[in-house]
């Protein structure tokens, strides 16, 4: 009903690239390939993007007519645009959509009139604070259209008798979006979304765009438990619409996170999700502890990107954010500055690799029983202990030792892992070994 | 039979002046008003500064006889005193109850006697730590006299021949309070409570006084949801009375807090109530971390004020203390430094703002639900959103989607404040204009 | 079945000396005496311990055969030794177990050869980082043999034609322990534990066993709530099997900790139990905190004494473990410098005065129900108040206060006194007052 899977344009013939192969140049490479496409909430800038996708993962593109009801919402209107200028009296296009696509405010309706500057400044949108830069503005929901410029050019404008062409077109159509779901021996799902929404905007969110698509030819090749279901949505209608649509099925979803802004050069940062205490929010918390570098955890907050749909009242599922710098604050922020040297690969590279692992915690976390939990087994019975007594344990064997004190059926390997301060390769490791040992079994 | 309306003395014609229009001056005048006047637990001057007080509001003044028996107490015996003084040999009046009644120890028995500085020195109070300060003591509850000066008088007095006058009486008699009450539109009520038991000290407690009576004149004249009861009484013994005598009552306490010492020029200091998480706990804290003022807020602890009655562990209101600099944090504290150029017009008035901030919190602190609780409702359709998207969120909106995203029935108003960390105006804005909107509605 | 008293072998005639006396000097003349004793998780180095220690207290002295199931492990050999050495092509003895017994890895096997340097290489362990120092090392569960020496000693050995002997054997017998109780009006336990397994070790763990001992003496002075027993048993094997042979008893463990690393110079650490937040982890943490001294509390990890077996999941018991310098963080640690001089007496005498209030608190920890409850009682009436008013409240007077307060059936005394954040003396001598005056009475 609601999801339409397009065949590959053009690319179908060529090996997908492994996106995690080079340490993030080639997320890199698709940041910039995907850069110069005007996308906005619906339209083609959004079909294209997808389309190009298709050249890495095997994504469902969906398309929802335009007037469907969606919770609070409709659908919008479809947005398109070919051309936009402003012509000074001598003929030349003094702002021109051709050399940066965010110097149209996203949905600006169509024009072609002769005006002073006086008429058309309060259609002017910059920003004093950074004037050499291009801010991003945009007006979905009330029908006007502007132009977005330097400080610098806006204040350096004439008097003149100026041209403004829009070549837009705001119509009935369609809302597109991508879903790829894999498919784990559960069918309970884990929830992976970023917003393709955005216009020339590289961080903000080329860079989740990147990164979802390589974590999606990641798991695509491993054994899951969890069944993976990846979106590339336009922001919050996109979410809302998704959800309206799949509403009897939320509740198939026990863990998630939003990917945005996570290809810069600041740290990573996760915000918990509404609950707070999630599993997922654990997952990254532990990870992000153990990964040696600097991080951030934020609180919840219902300002952000797609988890505040997700994390509405009547939803409130367990989905997080990652992001590195978050929005708003580094000044590149909704400007033509967020260009693809903003985005670092050995930043897009940690942010895939720590998904990857808190995925795999995520995978590998339940509840065991120690089998013989009346004081401590003989753990050299088992090859599982150092010979010579007298000497310090090693993270190893504190691994083994956590995991056996701990596993009473309450806690999780998770619970552990974090309790015992060690990292994930160790715990991992250890509970294999344990398991293979028969000195643990699950408990669920 | 615990109360009976007195009318007002002499000061009914005049117009009440409003105590809150001047930035505390006003309070500051009643202040010194009331300082010369001899309070003790009982006896005319409670009495007089009740008849002043209802210069200013309506209140009821209530008279328990001598004897009866409250809780594991009894109402003492009524203490009057009309002179004191010691006179030396030369009839000289060394120490001089007209000068300050802090020279007579509180409850003094009488007594007219000669005698030598040898059979004076034991009924004589000094305070060598503070030697030109006269402190303050009594002897409630053992029959005995003395006298209180500054540590350098007492070095300095020569023998002599003294004559020693106290013309106090302790006779069966009345113990005075006065009670105010404010119907509101709930039966459910909000206890204010001050001590009106202190001779002449200023910050402990005429400062008490002053907040409390402003308060009850600014909650006059509101629409309001708790009834308000007032309390104007002897420190303990009279809250104990009061206790005693409104036991079946106690039940319909919802909130309260106890005023004292909230004239001078330090920050203020909450001091929680015994349950520690109570509603009135968290608006006091909420407030003053919304002040953007220095701010304490103090443990309960069973010393203090009547809060010590109020929260033992039989009644176990929810009701804490307010003050300023605590009891025993000031040198002035039970010394004639502590007179009414020790409290402040500026402190006074503060006090005051925080205190009506706190229970406009209180009134207006209920749970809502979200009307749209699946995914956020769409603001620009109910006015509420800013049409040029890609900004910032202003702290108006941010109140907005706090409120819609944690009214789910569970979390109050409160709760929401707190957790978003704003001004309590732009919260009870925006829970205004989303109960408008009809995008929240009351939960309970 | 698995105890039996011995009587005290040449000692029984001398009265026994007071442990706590001298400030810890007859403590540390404990440890002093037994230094030389060589021994091991079983063998007759435990038994001379044992008999040594019956010319101060009345131990049962207890043998389990080698061979007993016990949960995961069997009772091992027992391992004796005569003499050990190593003799260079000359005849000396070049590393002798008469000089230091841990110069033989504890278990070794006999052997009797004539070997190279490069032969017996492999059989010597020195520890690099501390070059003059003997380490400690074991195998008790793989059969081999070796001999540790300075890393100084190591380096300069020559070629040589070595002839390398150990008198050992390891035969069927005994693990051997001591178990002393001292019955209290309850059948409910405190248990207190402490390992003998260590050869010429003092701070771990011959400390461990003189502060046992001397609160051994002390408790059996006194009048007792609980039952207690004192555990002086090999680590691990000698834990495993008590608590195997007493199983159905367990139960009865209402608190306990071990008494390990009691004697350096370092601040007291107490690591709490795997419960966390048990009685006796309160207790220490409320004591050591009022101590005034610095201290250090730890959390529980699976690693460290025999808290590891009383804390594994099955047993789960409520037994922390008191330290000073915990083991592995004084450089010290298992080496030949862990000698009868790195022992301080006046680090026993203060972990022994800790443990004695510990007990004390534990002892008289109850609910308590205030039979005043509404509103404070007039305690000037019971003689518990000062008669002149105007003072700030004494220490004790704060300790009568916080008891009434908290009294409500709910708080235990401990809860009480950490609350008020007062000395224990004072809390248990107003405790007293209280109850004389029927102001509090028994809840439970």
């Amino acid at each position: 009903m609601h999801g339409t899977t397009r065949g590959k344009a053009g690319t179908s013939a060529a090996p997908a690239a492994d996106l995690s192969a080079d340490h993030g140049e080639a997320m890199h490479r698709l940041v910039t390939e995907l850069y110069p496409l005007c996308r906005s909430i619906t339209g083609d800038g959004v079909r294209q993007t997808l389309a190009a996708l298709l050249a890495y993962i095997p994504l469902n593109v969906c398309e929802v007519p335009s007037g469907m009801e969606v919770f609070d919402w409709t659908v919008p209107q479809e947005w398109n645009i070919r051309d936009a200028y402003i012509k000074n009296g001598a003929g030349e296009r003094v702002v021109d959509f051709r050399a940066h696509n965010l110097h149209v405010v996203g949905y600006s309706t169509p024009i072609n009139a002769r005006m002073t500057l006086a008429e058309l400044r309060p259609h002017l949108f910059s920003d004093p604070a950074h004037p050499d830069w291009i801010p991003y503005r945009t007006s979905y929901y009330k029908e006007t259209w502007g132009f977005c410029l330097s400080h610098r050019q806006l204040e350096a404008l004439p008097e003149d008798d100026y041209q403004v062409v829009i070549d837009s077109s705001l119509e009935p159509g369609h809302l597109t979006y991508g879903e790829l779901v894999l498919r784990g021996s559960s069918t309970d799902e884990v929830l992976i979304s970023c917003h393709v929404c955005h216009p020339s905007l590289a961080n903000d969110n080329l860079s989740g765009i990147a990164v979802a698509t390589a974590l999606a030819q990641q798991l695509a090749a491993r054994e899951l438990r969890y069944t993976y279901r990846l979106l590339f949505i336009p922001g919050t209608i996109g979410a809302i619409t998704w959800a309206a649509l799949r509403q009897a099925h939320l509740g198939k979803i026990k863990h998630g996170f939003v990917l945005t802004c996570v290809g810069d050069g600041g740290h990573p940062t996760y915000k918990v999700s509404r609950r707070g205490n999630a599993e997922i929010d654990q997952a990254w918390r532990y990870v992000l502890q153990q990964s040696g570098a600097a991080f951030e955890i934020l609180p919840f907050s219902p300002f952000g990107y797609d988890e505040r749909q997700f994390c509405s009242p009547g939803l409130n599922l367990p989905v997080g954010c990652l992001m590195r710098t978050p929005h708003g604050k580094f000044p590149e922020y909704h400007t033509s500055a967020d260009n693809p040297s903003f985005v670092r690969p050995e930043g897009l590279h940690d942010t895939l690799q720590l998904a990857l692992t808190t995925i795999d915690v995520i995978e590998n976390n339940r509840r065991y029983r120690n089998q013989k939990p009346m004081c401590e087994p003989r753990l050299g019975k088992y090859g599982l202990y150092s010979s010579i007594g007298g000497q310090s344990a090693s993270d190893y064997q504190m691994a083994l030792l956590w995991l056996l004190n701990m596993s009473d059926g309450d806690h999780t390997v998770l619970d552990i892992a974090e309790r015992a301060a060690l990292p994930w390769d160790l715990i991992k490791q250890a509970t294999q070994a344990l398991l293979a040992a028969e000195l643990l079994k699950a408990a669920d």
